[in-house]
């Protein structure tokens, strides 16, 4: 039967040796973030993931939520209780703000964290979650007076949080957003209006539930010019800043869905409800963006934890499953069949699992790291490349993770067979979770665009090139150097690619948009693959000097082994992504849309 | 919201006009099926699977089925009565043996039939589907009593069919089979054992169920080469071959899976079952392989069937959604956004699914007139090449189809955005009905191996040479003419990777058969993409041919847009493949179990 293991060795190997955070123990905050403290949080994390979330992670999938007569929504047994226990253990407050009652601990710990939620159970993952990416929303552009009085409450998770994008007609273009907001004169709103797919919208989880909602006051700019953010809690807070009246907001239905049905997405009806601008008039979007970008960040990382959970099953399932013999003879002579991992072909399925997953925790924790460098680090320049590195790999992490990560969770059921259909192995709950990143904060399609329309061509494309000159300089430092030579080349050849598809955009992008639009995706996945190839080169490097030293920690010929499977296996797409990014827009364009 | 439309525009195209399936109309039979026949039947069947097999597909999706107390199988609402209107309307017979009350068809006609009834209601489809399989078996290995005492009445449909394989143990690997088989002393035998993921095992809709069992007799050799296969149905027929006796086999319970629910999978315990042996003691499996071999081409053709359907209903979303502006400037200036479907992210989605439907509807009907051409053509030389081209393609079209056509659906899914996670669009259906299909009938994994461990070598390497020489004449006979030139060059260059491949894989093969089995998915994947430049090559020339005469239906420029479409975006693949092939068994063997 499925089980999950946090997955604690690779964490460490990832922040110790790959990323060697302590080489940061100077930044504010960081000094109290030593391997020791690290460990111990992650340690205790784990547990409480796999002893207390894991269990709920079925019960979730096939209770669902449920509206009641009275519009209060009942969530699945077990989540209140699991919610209690995870805001009393301070799981929703280690990377707040230490003004307003957060640990302050690194992003990159409550990332790591994060991962071990979301591979256990992403349903319930995603209460919390949202209400970190709100209250990050209100710490950003809320008043002085909007912070004390919601944020103590939301990091510690006595009240969570939600954010209201879309509406029926409108989700990637909210500059068709319909949703007023009239001033009642007092300084609030009165906010009108239908949102949908609102995760977490409602539940009875927490005491009160702070919605961030879009809006357009009377008299707006049409457009995106003319959204604003406002605040609106479901209880409004009384003198002493405890939920008291009822504001005029109601789950409206629950969205029937394909997975995650362990979370609430409902449909939000406001009528009159009573909110508070956040930051200024006509520049929601702006303070929305920032939650939208972090929330999409946790979207890739929800992207590998799922693969790590699929990983995990189909290894044990490989490993248990007795059927066939080895093609090069019986390897398990005194059983009735060999274990099936002794077969190339779901080696080759576990392998690909393994490799994506493990680039993938590196290079989301090398980017939260850039985050807290973004925030934290007393050197302009080093916060300015860490900014540019946030806003180049953001799109590409939503994306290639939630696109590699599905794929990876697809792999995962291939292995179990006919098992991996059936409700009782748990897999095909992954893959229908694991289905809608792909699609959320923002579609892959989007990202792409958002790659190649915004990221590229910023501060005079400063990100990208910062981006391939450590590339060259990781490079030039570690040519022709025995068991490494074959990544550094690998990594050489695929960033050569990179660039020249980064040029072909550049030049016939401008000359038509649409050419643009058509690489857009093959351009974010030629990318992807680059910045796993860096990854893997510099987990084999750490690994070749323990390896060198004398190490018998097996982790390290692992590393050696999987980052060869990826180097066979996935660095043959480059050529792949570059001819189909240079046969231009014409092929996907000629076709008339009647004729479709 | 979705809708179904039946394809018969392009059915008549592939049958008509690239296939010309009337040159063979000398072949016993065939004489019948005129192009006006063939229409009609397509035209009717079309109907039935849009008024009344489609409305239920969500239907049985949502209920799915139950299992009562007295161990009888309710189906969903509506499903009875569409199985009744469905064997009254003689859908159950169109290409069975008219000796026995089928009407006699090509299978062509048949398939076409299925992948309406596929699109249309997955779920239902199989319990037709089934009982075709069933009788095939019958037909090839039963007693002319036995063909006597069933056939007919599976072949109207008032009696269904069952195939009993897989038990909790075994699987893939059937030597380890434990089902047995004692002799009754009366010519009948005694079947104890229990089976499990019996698609249509246990249901309502017909009179009588005929189960088809893998069994062991008693003191049979233990392995593959002790199993037999029994006839055993679910009423003992009396003398005048009509229901009595119920016989001792009972649902012993439903298995939750992921789609398909509208599907009873059932377990079966057999509990001293009288069942008849079918064809030889200890040689059931050849039988059974039969039905096996058919049963994958039908798999193959639900991989594409149901990429119809998500094909239909993406296009039909992106026509109406309503989202941004083109890139190029409003083609919907009037309106408050342009259709989605102005971008070129979409087209590429939309285009990869219609370039993969396109192909795989053509590669299907074509292998399914080969399978005409195997049993009925007077020439033995054209009978000899149609087995060969059977036997080489079956595992291709089983495991290539469904591998690309669940990619394709959840393309389709993706162009929904939003819309695609929720039950109210569809579409999520339709990739959790589609995740079986790289399952069953044996894995894609199997298929894999069966292409390079089997088919590749059989007969001296007959086939698969035979196939290039068709490539390499086709080539020849079409080099350098104007607009067909680019798809026999893509064709050329691609069969020449696939001959490359192959020339390794039986060199390094045999050196170290790991590496056959790490190269076989890639190697499986690259021969489909060979088949479907064929496929297209041979599409763009009868259009082009068309466009010369001054034909102005629109199909025949969609076909050369969509074919160049497929040049540019699918061809790239063929060398990732072989770069993969050619990186040999190291790369996955190499890690050790305990390190995964």
């Amino acid at each position: 039967m499925p089980s999950y293991r946090a997955p604690l060795r690779d964490h460490r190997f990832v922040l110790n040796e790959l990323l060697n955070v302590q080489q940061y123990n100077n930044i504010e905050g960081f000094s109290e973030a030593t391997p020791d403290i690290i460990d111990a949080v992650l340690e205790e994390g784990g547990k409480f993931c796999e002893n207390v979330l894991y269990p709920l992670n079925k019960v979730g999938d096939r209770q669902g939520c449920k509206l009641k007569s009275d519009g209060e929504v009942e969530v699945p047994e077990g989540f209140a209780d699991a919610y209690t226990q995870f805001t009393e253990g301070g799981w929703t407050a280690i990377s707040g703000d230490p003004k307003y009652g957060g640990q302050g601990l690194p992003e990159y710990v409550g990332l790591a964290m994060g991962e071990m939620i979301t591979s256990s159970n992403m349903a319930f993952g995603m209460y919390p979650g949202l209400t970190g990416g709100a209250a990050r929303a209100l710490h950003a552009g809320g008043t002085d007076e909007q912070k004390e009085l919601y944020l103590p409450k939301m990091i510690t998770g006595e009240w969570s949080g939600t954010m209201n994008l879309t509406e029926p007609h409108c989700g990637t273009d909210l500059g068709m957003l319909r949703t007023k907001a009239v001033p009642n004169g007092d300084g609030s709103y009165a906010i009108t209006g239908q949102k949908i797919w609102i995760s977490a919208g409602e539940h009875p989880m927490s005491k009160n539930i702070v919605h961030l909602v879009l809006a357009r006051i009377e008299g707006a700019p049409e457009g995106v010019k003319g959204i604003s953010l406002f605040v609106v809690p479901k209880f409004l807070p009384d003198e002493n800043g405890e939920p008291g009246e009822r504001n005029d907001l109601q789950c409206g239905g629950l969205e029937e869905k394909m997975g995650i049905h362990g979370n609430a997405t409902c449909v939000m009806n406001y009528d009159g409800a009573k909110g508070w601008l956040v930051g200024e008039e006509h520049k929601g979007l702006k303070i929305m963006f920032i939650m939208m970008n972090e929330a999409r960040l946790g979207v890739g990382l929800q992207g590998m934890a799922l693969a790590e959970t699929a990983y995990q099953y189909s290894v044990d399932f490989a490993r248990d499953r007795l059927q066939g013999r080895s093609l090069t003879g019986p390897k398990n002579p005194d059983g009735p069949a060999d274990p099936i991992i002794v077969h190339p072909d779901v080696r080759r399925m576990l392998l690909d699992q393994k490799a994506f997953v493990e680039g993938a925790r590196a290079l989301t924790l090398w980017t939260a790291l850039q985050g807290d460098l973004e925030q934290k680090h007393p050197e302009e320049e080093v916060r300015e490349k860490a900014g540019d590195y946030m806003a180049l790999l953001t799109p590409i992490i939503k994306s290639y993770l939630t696109e590699k990560g599905y794929e990876s969770v697809s792999q995962g059921l291939q292995v179990h067979g006919g098992s991996g259909f059936t409700a009782e192995w748990g897999i095909e709950q992954t893959l229908r979770d694991a289905r809608i990143t792909l699609i959320y904060e923002g579609t892959n399609g989007i990202q792409a665009l958002d790659l190649v329309g915004r990221k590229l061509a910023m501060k005079g494309m400063r990100p990208i090139n910062t981006f391939f000159a450590e590339l060259d300089a990781f490079v030039a430092e570690n040519q022709g150097s025995g068991d490494l030579e074959p990544f550094v080349k690998g990594l050489a050849e695929t960033k050569a690619k990179l660039q020249k598809a980064t040029s072909w955009l550049v030049e016939k992008g401008l000359e038509n948009f649409d050419n643009a639009g058509a690489a857009s995706s093959e351009y974010l996945n030629l990318f992807g693959l680059t910045c796993f190839a860096y990854m893997w080169a510099k987990m084999a490097k750490v690994s070749l000097a323990k390896l060198e030293e004398g190490s018998s920690d097996p982790i390290y010929e692992s590393k050696m082994k999987t980052g060869r499977y990826f180097l066979a296996r996935w660095l043959p797409q480059a050529d792949m992504h570059l001819a189909r990014i240079e046969a231009g827009a014409e092929p996907l364009m000629a076709l008339e849309a009647e004729a479709f």
